[in-house]
C-alpha cells in the first residue's frame, strides 16, 4: 500500500499486531488516533508506559498488580480461606465479572498438558502448595477449563494436597444457561445427566 | 468491575476508547500487550508520539504527511496534472490500494452539507481553486460519495471553477462487481441502466 505518510504508515504497522485487528481495523484507529482531540493517544501512550514501568505480579495469587499485593488480596473483605485457582489472568476477569466469588484466586499460568510438554514445574503448582501449607484455607475451587488437560492439572494438584485438610472442588459443568439441549455436546449433555441434581423450588441464581 | 489492578483498568479503559473496540475487546488487547516481550508496547508508543510530534497535513492535497509535502505530491512519477478530489485521508488510501491512479489529490475535508450547516468555506474548496489557477491541471477527478452531498459539493466546485480550461469527471457508479442486480438499490440499478456502456471485448478491468 502506498501512504502519504510513513509515520501512519508505521503506526498503522504497530495496531495490527493486536489480536484480531487486521490492517483496514489498525486504519480505522490510526485514523481516528491522528484526528482525536480529547487526548485519546496520550492516554494510551501513559497506560502502555505505566504497564512496563509499574505493572507487577502479585506476590501471593499472582494476577496482575499495581503493588505487592493485589487489589483482590489486600481487600479485608475478601475470604482468605477460600482459594480458587484458575488458568490464566483472563479467567480472574471473568469470575470478577459475575460478582458471585468474595474469595481470592491463585493464577496458575497453565495448565498440566503432557503432549505440549508442560509439566506441573512449569506453572505455578508448587506456589499453591506452599500457599495452602503456609494458610491453611478451607476450600480449593477449581476453576480450570474442562479440557483432558485441565482435568490432568486438577488431579494432579487434588494428589499434591492429600495431606491437607482442605475440601476441593470444581466449578459445576453441564448444559449452559439459555442453551438449548439439543445443541449441546455429547459429553456435556451425558455428564450432566449423571451428576444431576435435586430440583429445589429456590431457584438457584 | 473488579480488578486486581488499576493500571490494568485504566489501559482498557484507554483502548476501549478506539473505534469499534469494546470493553472485552480492550480487555483481549490488554492482556495481550501486558504479557508480549516483542516490544508491541513500545512500537505503539513510539508511533503515537510520532503521530503527535510530527506528522503534518501536506501543503499541496491536505493529506497527512511527514514533511511539507506528502510521498505522493513529491513522487515525480505522480502526473501532477490531474487531481482527484475526495472527502477525507481515508479516501485517498482506498484509492492507492487498488493501484489504478496516478496522479494526485485534493483532500477537501468534508462535503457541502447545508442540511448539517456545512457550507464551502468549512472545507477546502478555496484551497482546491488556488491550486486549480495556479497549476492548471488538465483533470479533476471527484471521487466523492454518490449522496445529495456530493452531488451538491461537485455542483459548486464545477460552477467555481467553469471559467478555467479543465475536464471535471466523476468516477463511474453503477452495480458493484460481483454484485447482483437484483440486491442493487433502485436508484443505483436505474442510473446504471440510464448510464449504459458501449459493450466491448476487452474486458475493462
Amino acid at each position: 500500500m502506498n501512504y502519504s505518510s510513513k509515520i501512519l504508515e508505521e503506526a498503522i504497522e504497530a495496531f495490527s499486531a493486536l489480536p484480531s485487528v487486521g490492517k483496514k481495523s489498525a486504519l480505522r484507529m490510526v485514523l481516528h488516533l491522528a484526528q482525536d482531540k480529547n487526548f485519546k493517544k496520550e492516554k494510551i501512550i501513559t497506560s502502555l508506559q505505566s504497564i512496563i514501568n509499574d505493572l507487577k505480579v502479585c506476590q501471593n495469587c499472582f494476577s496482575y498488580s499495581d503493588t505487592e499485593l493485589c487489589n483482590i488480596c489486600s481487600n479485608p473483605l475478601r475470604k482468605k480461606d477460600q482459594i480458587c485457582v484458575v488458568e490464566s489472568i483472563k479467567d480472574v476477569i471473568a469470575i470478577e465479572e459475575t460478582q458471585s466469588f468474595s474469595g481470592t484466586y491463585h493464577v496458575l499460568g497453565g495448565v498440566v498438558s503432557p503432549l505440549e510438554g508442560i509439566g506441573p514445574d512449569d506453572i505455578r503448582v508448587h506456589e499453591l502448595v506452599k500457599r495452602v501449607s503456609e494458610t491453611k484455607p478451607d476450600e480449593l475451587i477449581m476453576a480450570l477449563s474442562p479440557t483432558i488437560d485441565g482435568e490432568t492439572t486438577i488431579f494432579y494438584i487434588s494428589k499434591l494436597l492429600a495431606n491437607f485438610e482442605i475440601s476441593i472442588s470444581t466449578i459445576a459443568r453441564g448444559v449452559a444457561f439459555g442453551g438449548e439441549i439439543s445443541y449441546a455436546d455429547e459429553i456435556t449433555l451425558g455428564r450432566s445427566i449423571s451428576s444431576r441434581q435435586p430440583y429445589s423450588q429456590k431457584a438457584s441464581f
